[in-house]
């Protein structure tokens, strides 16, 4: 058997599965419930004894908010979970479970949940991209996860995509993620980025004309993936496919624009398909990959 | 045996090699000295046949300059090499040699070139970057050149830098190659992009400014390549390794000032070392890997 978690800022997903990936149960809980380290990593190896029926589980994956220490299986100090800091959670599953544990970045796990189960099936090569109130993603490479030499690669939301743009909350100037995550629309326009996207939704002009700039400096950040990668196909996830009519047309808009991208191989750009279970669905494959 | 072309607007160079890769012998000529595609072919083909020494030479790997169509081997429209249209490249070769035939982009091949046998060796995951009139680039990726979907990856020439910059012939806005190609330079200063670079060696000013305000860009390149793919490496080749105590400072200092890159994962930057060589070794490893 194979287990998966989706550890996130709002809930706590575990699943377990058939050796091939099925998945045969899956429960979730919220993050405040669990809320240390030491408590959600007790919650999770009940959960899964719980849930195994006598049969051995050798090969979890976890998913967790980076910056993570991938070699290690170290959390270093994931933004939105509060006082989690340095926390060994490798070490601490496996002496939980017993099983054999694989810490890795949540979006490059929900990518390859996409890949595996979503939006990417039948393709070989692609970028995912979570957009919410970061920016984060996962890529394909040759039908496996590439998570780079650091276990850094995807960080799609620290990509320069102006430098006279303004400064984001990691310290550079004109990051994607200033100029299109969550967090910094609302700083930005002084209105969550929930009601933002609802208010443009409604017609409003002024916000439209704010996530449709957000959209189209996604749209350069395409650009530059396609012509770095070659991509088949960008799945985007997050909070935005709440809004896709808003942003999907001003994202194939711009990449269309770029003249040196013939069709021939320009990506196509699809909305995630697994919803808040593309974590949970990858880290059964991380597992799986890794078993 | 396996066999090596480098087709380039300046030179033709072919090589035939052991099955492990290992050079035996190296011809080049002018282009202008065979330059249809019918007479470089004949040329190619006679030198390969010369130096085979009755050996059987199964496969032989073409890197040509792009956009080229990998899949049926055919060369688009170069802009180096007047009018090659619709080249079918790969059939021409084959008829030619009796050998298997894989066309690739130079900058790729180049780039698998120095990661065998020249500033990469040792590494991983690498992006090879070659800065000369134009920008291109190759991926490797877990040992592997990694070309995409399509074939195009690595045109890290067309990544967009700031999408307020100067129009690229390209008839994007802002690409990397319109601050940093030595022919947009040229462009731009009215002055060959050699005089230039030996101008600001020289401790001139104004073009000292330029050159740096080139790597500068070329810098922010790196960190975004560096968020999105993790390299433990760059290696950067091309026209500008005549200048590399020019360039390098600016491309460090550059990588360096980005926050969200920690020391730990910062990857090298490293002068090619194969020079005009680099896309002759990389076409024999391409031989090889498709052998």
């Amino acid at each position: 058997m194979l287990g998966g978690i989706d550890l996130g800022g709002t809930q706590v997903r575990v699943a377990l599965a058939r050796s091939d990936g099925r998945l045969l149960t899956t429960i979730k809980t919220k993050t405040s419930l669990v809320r240390t380290p030491q408590l959600m990593v007790e919650w999770a190896a009940a959960e899964i004894d719980r849930n195994r029926h006598g049969q051995k589980v050798r090969s979890i994956a976890i998913g967790a908010p980076g910056p993570i220490d991938v070699s290690k299986g170290i959390l270093v100090n994931p933004p939105n979970l509060d006082g989690w800091r340095n926390v060994p959670l490798a070490s601490m599953l496996s002496r939980a479970t017993g099983a054999n544990i694989h810490v890795a970045n949540d979006a490059d796990l929900a990518g390859l949940g996409e890949f595996h189960q979503g939006a990417g099936r039948g393709t070989r090569n692609m970028v995912y991209i979570t957009w919410s109130t970061g920016i984060g993603g996962g890529l394909i490479v040759d039908g496996k996860l590439y998570r780079g030499a650091h276990g850094t690669a995807g960080e799609i939301g620290h990509m320069i995509v102006d430098p006279n743009g303004p400064l984001d909350r990691c310290g550079q100037r004109g990051c994607l993620e200033a100029f299109c995550g969550g967090n910094n629309l609302a700083r930005q326009t002084g209105h969550p980025a929930a009601e933002l996207f609802k208010e443009a939704a409604r017609g409003d002009k002024q916000a439209r004309i704010v996530v449709e700039g957000a959209a189209h400096h996604m749209g350069m950040a395409l650009i530059s993936l396609t012509n770095a990668f070659d991509p088949e196909l960008f799945v985007i996830g997050g909070g935005v496919t709440h809004s896709w009519t808003l942003v999907q047309p001003t994202l194939v808009a711009t990449l269309k624009s770029s003249p040196f991208i013939k069709p021939a191989r320009r990506p196509r750009v699809r909305r995630a398909r697994l919803g808040d279970s593309s974590g949970l669905v990858g880290a059964v494959e991380w597992a799986r990959a890794n078993q």
